[in-house]
């Protein structure tokens, strides 16, 4: 059996820890091994949107100490007998934003390819394992998975490239993919921050006709169209923006988590039987709607949550075969209190990696 | 050319009409008529919310004086010498709630058969027409309307139940039609009413695995059983009814228009990846929603409007052929007012219809 290794990282004790107040230390306790497992010696950890709003308790009490980061890219070292998917140790894998799911044949969910929906899944951080344990995150040494959720990174994609897809990647690319973008379709991606610069890309990469960035303002304009972008709207220069691009788009992602968003204007830029997909979420609820706009083009409202295990690797390797980079910015993995501050100042451009010297 | 018929109908002159007190009168004026025009003698005529919501002015200004009615049966006593589909005078025929659209071949709705969400669509009562005339319904003598919109009545189905399935029948057949209500789907009808009860109707003879009525009280149980329900919700006998069922129907059509209905937990009743359409249209905004609850399971809402011509005919051939049976009071067309009286006191079993004797 090989030696356990020494899981420690960025701990979050309090909400406060959200302003780049981390305390780096041991981790309580991790999950049970299980041969079905495979520890990671990290290289290389995205940092989310999901993280700050952890730390901050922004969506429900989180129980402290946490470690955040589901974006997670390393070495295999040490496999589980039982382990999937071929990974043997030396192997250069990843996690996302998921850890674990019942996998039992008779989950809905599960059994369906969408383990991304089963009510009975672990999260990459602060979520109770079925042993009682908490999963606890990547801005840290060593991350331990079910392997299951454990990706093999394609050669094509570099480590600090892979990790943010595996979840602001996957949570745009499923979306566009579950809902018919590709050819004969002019697609919109509202929010052009690390989230929807994949949007933009996958969007592109994906043969949609056209591909429009909706953002507040016009400084993004010259890098969303270098993304691919076919058109670039920023609707605080333009006050009738809806009208002006009305009926436009047959499929939008949102990745704005506003309660304030435009809403109803977002919807008027779609399309007779047109769809909106929200992948942010607002802590509070969502605006005001109505049902004429719904009803008169036959349009539609969804959500999206990260995508299964099957296609993020789906992704990866039309990521590799696509040539797409994700736009990032790296920080070294001891400067993580450093990164968030900054992150919260909005200085992504477009998604922030932590690095793990001491693992490279 | 044949004689110019009376056009002669109960009008709405004020909102109060909306209370039983239309006066029959001859229309202004009438649509110009068009050689791909047909003129109908009306036998019978369906009630349906949309005629009260524009009496009472409801859902904006009514232009007074308006004839209301969209669910039209009658006799083609008139028809041009353009006129599509074949129809002849002497022909059993219908008009729903929709006489026009543009047809124009770069119309994107009306070159993908989408003519119901054609922006230039002409409403089959109190709308304008390209000719600047109003349109009058159905509460009437006679109806012109251009032969697109004008559909055959199959031999199978008696005129009285034809009249309500042309607007009430295709605003249920087209959401369930559209959506994959069918084998291996379990679907809910919200509000079992004029228009729920072909709601479950369509979707027992679309083959869904299971239809389950929901309504507030329980006093319909029996009546949805009878037309095909596998299961009744009183959502009143339960507080608990949204747990209880949670997570067990895969499409959803709520036909209430109450902005007090309990959206969120209509929601909760989804399974993952499931839809909720709206085809009742609240006056106000929405209830409240939050994005958790679409991105967790990954549903979707949206709207539908009735349907076009061409899935019209579709849908009467299927109750033709399956032997759907409208569940309907009949009052003479003479006792209008009495009618829109006890329809407002919520007298409906399930769909009112109003007959013209004089043209039996």
């Amino acid at each position: 059996m090989a030696a356990e290794p020494k899981f420690e990282g960025w701990l979050g004790k309090g909400p406060e820890s959200a302003q780049g107040k981390m305390e780096w230390g041991a981790f309580p306790k991790v999950k049970t091994w299980d041969e079905g497992d495979v520890d990671i010696q990290i290289t290389h950890c995205g940092i989310c949107g999901s993280d700050v709003h952890t730390l901050s308790s922004g969506w429900g009490p989180t129980p402290y100490p946490c470690c955040v980061g589901h974006e997670i890219v390393g070495k295999a070292v040490r496999v589980g007998k039982n382990a999937e998917k071929g990974i043997k140790v030396g192997d250069r894998v990843g996690v996302g934003a998921q850890n674990s799911s019942c996998l039992r044949p008779d989950c809905e969910e599960c059994s369906a390819g969408l383990e991304n929906h089963c009510t009975r899944g672990v999260n990459t951080f602060a979520s109770p394992y079925p042993d009682g344990q908490m999963s606890y995150g990547g801005y840290a040494d060593y991350h331990r998975c079910p392997s299951h959720f454990v990706v093999k990174i394609p050669d094509a994609i570099k480590s600090d490239e892979a990790a943010p897809m595996l979840c602001g990647g996957i949570t745009l690319y499923s979306p566009l993919k579950n809902n018919g973008c590709g050819p004969g379709k002019k697609v919109g991606i509202v929010g052009v921050g690390g989230l929807g610069h994949y949007g933009v890309m996958f969007a592109k990469a994906l043969g949609a006709d056209k591909v429009v960035g909706i953002s507040r303002k016009a400084e993004k304009k010259d890098d969303v169209l270098k993304m691919g972008a076919d058109e670039y709207i920023a609707t605080d220069d333009d006050p009738d923006w809806a009208n002006h691009h009305a009926r436009s788009l047959d499929l939008i992602v949102s990745t704005v988590s506003s309660p304030k968003m435009p809403l109803m204007e977002y919807l008027q830029l779609l399309r007779t039987k047109g769809t909106f997909i929200q992948v942010g979420a607002p802590e509070d609820k969502l605006p005001d709607m109505n049902a004429f706009a719904f009803i008169a083009k036959g349009v539609k409202f969804g959500g999206s949550a990260i995508g299964p295990p099957w296609q993020i690797e789906e992704m990866l390797k039309f990521a590799a075969d696509k040539g797409i980079h994700s736009w990032i910015n790296k920080y070294s993995m001891k400067d993580a209190n450093q990164a968030i501050i900054d992150f919260n100042a909005g200085k992504p451009r477009y998604r922030f990696v932590l690095e793990n010297e001491k693992h490279l």
